[in-house]
């Protein structure tokens, strides 16, 4: 129950600070923070809460981190469902909770972030594109994360090293997709907005577990530590 | 003696690294940091000082910290009003010495890098938007100081995690509040600037207080080591 | 075998990060990157990367950095070869997923962040000022890899200090040339450039080779733990 | 002589980094670093030599440094007098560097990063604005050095902790005298630019040294274990 709650506080953490800081600063007229200041808030949304709460619950706050982790037995098969649940509604309050904030001030809440392709990416870039980036970043990621904490790594800087994964991802494909390899992030986001988004959605799925799979799989068979 | 000197010492630099990088290089022309320069700065005070007087204090720097901290049992129930009181004078030192610098070019110091809701939020956030961003922030902010520190996670990098985690909250909610998460900080900008700054202090005590008690008894009575 | 995969796939990244945050994400209106996000992406492929398969192929990832460990007596002979090798297929590979992603809108692919001198230089600089330019820098970057990784360093700081070296050498360096430092990652550019992209290719392979070269000598004969 | 000659190394990386990011980088149009960029440049030069030579010399590169540390019983009375000199030189010749880089695409150097204060001051700051702020952020900058390297604070951060303090440091106090707390950085590029910023110099000598003997003292008879 503690793994869970902390993987529901985590990712409506993900999602307040890395979609609230894109929908409430990012272009906050002559000192908004871009898209620089938003991979870095997606990234220590990630350090903070690896640090905090990764002893509890290995701070996955995503659905394919969890799958991946699962492919690569690092997770436990009861775990792996109620682990996507906690962290699909924790991104959920999340995305209330910006909600709120957002509408303070009489804005209208935009894109709110949403993930997207075609006329939904923010520069506009073709379905292919959009799933190649998400396939491939998701892999690097997870790969990442499964050799930062194989026993053979430095301890202690996993939390830094995915963390900062995560900004560096940000940084090459916000103008693709707006960056998703997180369907918790991307189904939060949707459902506030509703219409095309939602339509979009299962790519947010599709495609970053796709990637969390295969990276999975090789390491597991190729990069841990028995072979 | 020792640890009120050096919360003393450490607040003053919060402020006058905070506030005076937002007073002194947030807008320069051409150039300027913005709200990630000002992010990253209100940040690496905190990194700067857990790792320089951490051992001496626990570089708490903000009476919502040393509340939750108390809360928790982390601190000693003697030490909290002394604390507070360091704290507090120290951000007023701290923003006395800016006040100088910042006026030694013939400007006058404007908003100063005061915290308010209304008008004199930034982007014109509501009180309510002003209340959930800074009770949702603190609550996250001491979980993260909470759980960092814990015996169970890895040693050392909490200073790193809860700086990174200030700059974080700040890239979120410079818009809403300017952010304090912090009373001391907002109380010693309040104090120069006067009038209206002065008249909505009252919320920047009482919601990062607020935020910090939840966190501490959710820390004390749902993750800490015990239960 | 598993050393050249890792060699393969994290000198991948790092053209598919670095290059790709600069063909992608650089001059997007409004929210770009810039220069610091280029450079802070490049520092954190070698970041995520060092602490993912450090433990496996030392992470390398550049030829540069294989030529001044060999020469530092850091890499055996027989690995030198197959580790370039490897190196400069990923790189190809990196810049081929970039390829497929950023003409995924309909653009071409302008420049695809070639590094270059004279006319190809992003600020016009000269061919001495390039070789100056790219021997000091990988001169400096090598000292700073042998000596991170000296027995004498604090333990598990070298991949940090590291990527963030790449980092500053970026922050440095892109107005002269673009920033290569590593042959790889200017050898996958120019392949799909073509023209005088690879005509300047040459001086990418040997002013950083020299800079390596050189930075071995010198921490063999001077800073090693044996004098 | 090996620790002198990392000196060497150490202070001419700190001025090529932090200034040549200055003069290179900053201002590029439409990407430019900025005084965030250019922050974290001096900063990187410090937390990479740190790591690579702070096993072999401290990596002090700042003749205040040294002082303080000196004061504080870190640095032995025979070794004060050539680190400065090594310091100085090392300053002069990465100032020489960029001097040759940065008028290799036929620009003149410009102001070259120079410290100043008044007409010279980039937000044209008074003398006692200057004076104020250099004693100040050297004062904390020498309490952070000699705290985070305590034998009571966590082992190996302590390079890290340093350099991000020079980052905050520059991201207060570039607009008000470019940043100094440094005489050997300010040597150097006064060297090259000549007239009114030599008549200048005086003060970024006497004003970081102050406040390092000031912080010295104060680590020595306060905060040192033995008290």
């Amino acid at each position: 129950m503690k793994k869970l709650v902390a993987e529901f506080i985590g990712t409506c953490w993900l999602v307040l600070g890395g979609c609230g800081s894109a929908v409430l600063a990012c272009n906050y007229p002559g000192a908004g923070i871009g898209f620089v200041g938003v991979s870095l808030a997606f990234g220590l949304t990630v350090v903070t809460i690896a640090y905090a709460f990764g002893h509890i619950s290995g701070a996955h706050l995503n659905p394919a981190v969890s799958v991946g982790a699962w492919v690569a037995g690092r997770l436990e098969t009861k775990d792996l469902g109620p682990y996507i649940v906690a962290q699909v509604l924790g991104g959920i309050a999340g995305a209330g909770i910006l909600y709120l904030i957002a509408t303070g001030n009489g804005s209208n809440i935009g894109n709110f972030a949403t993930n997207g392709y075609d006329q939904l990416s923010p520069g506009k870039y073709s379905l292919l594109a959009a799933i190649v980036t998400e396939i491939v970043l998701t892999f690097i990621f997870l790969l990442v994360i499964l050799g930062t904490t194989d026993d053979r790594a430095p301890k202690g800087f996993a939390g830094l090293a995915i963390g900062l994964c995560l900004t560096l991802i940000h940084l090459i494909s916000i103008p693709v997709t707006n960056t998703s390899v997180n369907p918790a992030r991307s189904t939060s986001q949707a459902v506030f907005v509703g219409g095309e988004a939602i339509s979009q959605l299962w790519l947010f799925w599709a495609a970053p577990i796709a990637g969390a799979i295969l990276a999975g799989l090789v390491y597991k068979y190729f990069f841990a530590e028995k072979n």
